[in-house]
């Protein structure tokens, strides 16, 4: 079914309005409450390993285990600050002057240590008060020079390259994540359908970006979850493209890839549009594209009603064999989907080399498949799904609508 | 001299413009010309090294030795995307399917190499590809696990854990690159100048944050250097602190550190006004803080004059005497400056730890010394400067009055 201009288009009073401040406060209590159990699984962890002390460096760990927070990329620029030791009595969280007394009041069970620059300076006296020695540290988070600086600087403790613990832990999705998840969601849709009325031949892409930014924000982000991707016709083939002074032209397919964030937590979602009749090609793209996603979405179902819970390797096949049946398996890149939260990209993975063990649950991920035919045309459809295996539960997220807009050329 | 609400306050009107089209594209030629010089201080190094090939990772390098643009936080979801490999002969761009027709278009001198999430089963083939067999790759820039993962992958290939060159490098300022920084400094100037008007007791922080987001944005950046922190009375001793739901109020302290994004390069300010008349306390602060930045801009001059280009530990030590001597050595906790361009904080530094050698030149950096008392008030004055040896010039960046402003409270 089309909605054409003029009728039947989504109008923002068809979305949930931003959260309430009461609904914001009783988040904050939820993380809370959720902190000990959280620490908890680290701290098993740790046991199992052998392990006294687990150091955190990313931004998405220290809000959820510590409650401190950093805006995306304020770590690039706030020192150790933020970086936390997790052992079996405390936590610890380092600051430098500048965040001194913002990690007091935002991680208040924690103690906080003052920490410059020079972290190796520090490293011994901070294991020898935790009474640690031997450490896990996510390989993948901590960069090769400072992994080989803290392990000179106190020889006698033990260094351990660990995998992404919490980030698996993260992906297991507690109810009131999933609520600013949707939350996010929510916005989002409200600021697509309020947008709808700009779209128009001769507006650029970078103007469109900017208002779509806009109403995210007015409409209750606090911040983006990306750059907003606005890309018409031909630069819709490069899924990652960025908006330029190109302006809209009528008969040609318009893609927004775009994602708020609510109280700490992402959404993400791609629409793509078209600004007058649209060719029987893209017409078809679309088909195809609206078709496959729809396959993956309901392979989830039929997994969890036969008492399986699906891989998210399977869920990829499930979007991939329709695009790759109708002879467009080439132009298909990327992977199905992605897991979502306090980052916009996390664990689990929907692709071709994703796991073929069952996906975590309740997760909530993205499921985007694409067709990109190179300097011609590019169509994708990104919605986020929860799925809770222990219910039966396959909701979609976002809910602005899937099937083809056509809007005024 | 105080300026007060209605009589000479600044106007968008007394700063520069956003660049015009043409100015980008001089840029895009500016870069463009002087990449050949940037590879070949790559090459340089690696051959004083002994080492055949460079393996960049970050963002800022991308977009300085190959033209690849990502967005701030895009590392995070691009995969490998954008990482590159220089050797004597030639530049490899890595990039996935949703990235190659981008990098192919950027980085139009580079050979493109398609590379998924699994870089290591690539590697061999990459380097035997480049005739490479010592690679150096920096050890900050790097993660713990993916070094060990390439020397896994190829065992006969020596990979050796470098220090920054490019950061390095990067501290010396183009032309263009200080034009675009400058630039970036009359877009957040002009944004502020703007917002005066809107500032009063009762409007929250949160508020004024976004409007002075969404002037700059219509000022002409792209996007921003980082999150506008707007902190008054009591917040503002937290340096690095977020807007709040708070209200500006009179009598007290509103301090704003915010900056730009103008063709990939950035600006950094603070600026405190006062709502209504200070406390005699504010005012002395506010004209102790002031008295130190000139302290430290002025030797600069002082140091140029003679000859002798200063360290970044001796700007810092001018501006930490001031405060030091009038008693408030301890609430001046970070250092005076740092370095700025792609990135928001870059070499060089300005601190009590940085080098002793003489700053590079031309080069960008802050002087922003700062006074926060807990849970009372702070003060901050931040402008770029511009130090340039060769024809001893010091040139202040940011436009911006700085000195005292008495809004109406």
């Amino acid at each position: 079914m089309a909605r054409h201009a003029r009728r039947g288009l989504p109008v923002p009073s068809d979305f949930a309005g931003p959260p309430s401040r009461r609904q914001r406060r009783s988040w904050e209590e939820s993380d809370r409450a959720a902190r000990p159990a959280r620490l908890e699984r680290v701290r098993e962890r740790l046991a199992a390993g052998g392990l006294d002390a687990y150091f955190g460096l990313r931004r998405e760990e220290i809000r959820y285990l510590t409650g401190m927070v950093l805006a995306d990329g304020e770590e690039k620029v706030a020192g150790h600050s933020g970086r936390f030791l997790v052992s079996a009595e405390e936590v610890v969280v380092l600051a430098d002057s500048r965040y001194t007394l913002q990690a007091g009041r935002e991680a208040p069970d924690a103690r906080v240590e003052a920490v410059t620059y020079d972290l190796p300076a520090r490293w011994p006296d901070l294991l020898a008060g935790l009474g640690a020695r031997h450490v896990g540290v996510p390989g993948a988070d901590v960069s090769h020079e400072l992994f080989d600086a803290l392990q000179a600087a106190a020889p006698d403790v033990e260094l351990v390259s660990i995998g992404g613990w919490v980030d698996v832990d993260r992906a297991t999705k507690e109810p009131a994540e999933v609520e600013r998840i949707a939350a996010a969601a929510a916005v989002a849709d409200r600021a697509l359908a309020a947008l709808l009325p700009e779209i128009r031949p001769g507006v650029t892409e970078a103007v469109l970006a900017w208002r779509l930014e806009v109403l995210m924000r007015e409409h209750g982000a606090e911040a983006l979850a990306f750059d907003v991707a606005t890309l018409g016709g031909a630069q819709a083939a490069l899924p990652h493209g960025s908006p330029g002074a190109r302006p809209v032209r009528a008969g040609r397919v318009l893609l927004f890839d775009f994602g708020a964030q609510v109280a700490g937590y992402r959404s993400d979602m791609t629409r793509t549009l078209f600004v007058g009749e649209p060719s029987a090609r893209d017409r078809e793209l679309y088909r195809l594209v609206a078709e496959a996603q729809a396959a993956s979405i309901a392979a989830i179902g039929r997994s969890l009603a036969a008492g399986r819970i699906p891989s998210g390797r399977a869920l990829d096949r499930a979007a991939r064999d329709v695009i790759a049946a109708a002879g467009h398996g080439d132009h298909f890149g990327h992977g199905t989907g992605h897991g979502i939260g306090l980052a916009t990209h996390e664990q689990p993975s929907l692709s071709r080399v994703a796991s073929d063990e069952p996906l975590p649950s309740p997760t909530v991920f993205s499921v985007e498949p694409g067709v990109y035919l190179a300097g011609r045309t590019g169509i994708r459809i990104e919605d986020l799904v929860l799925m809770d295996a222990a219910v039966a539960r396959v909701d979609i997220l976002t809910r602005f609508p899937r099937d083809e807009i056509v809007l005024a050329g």
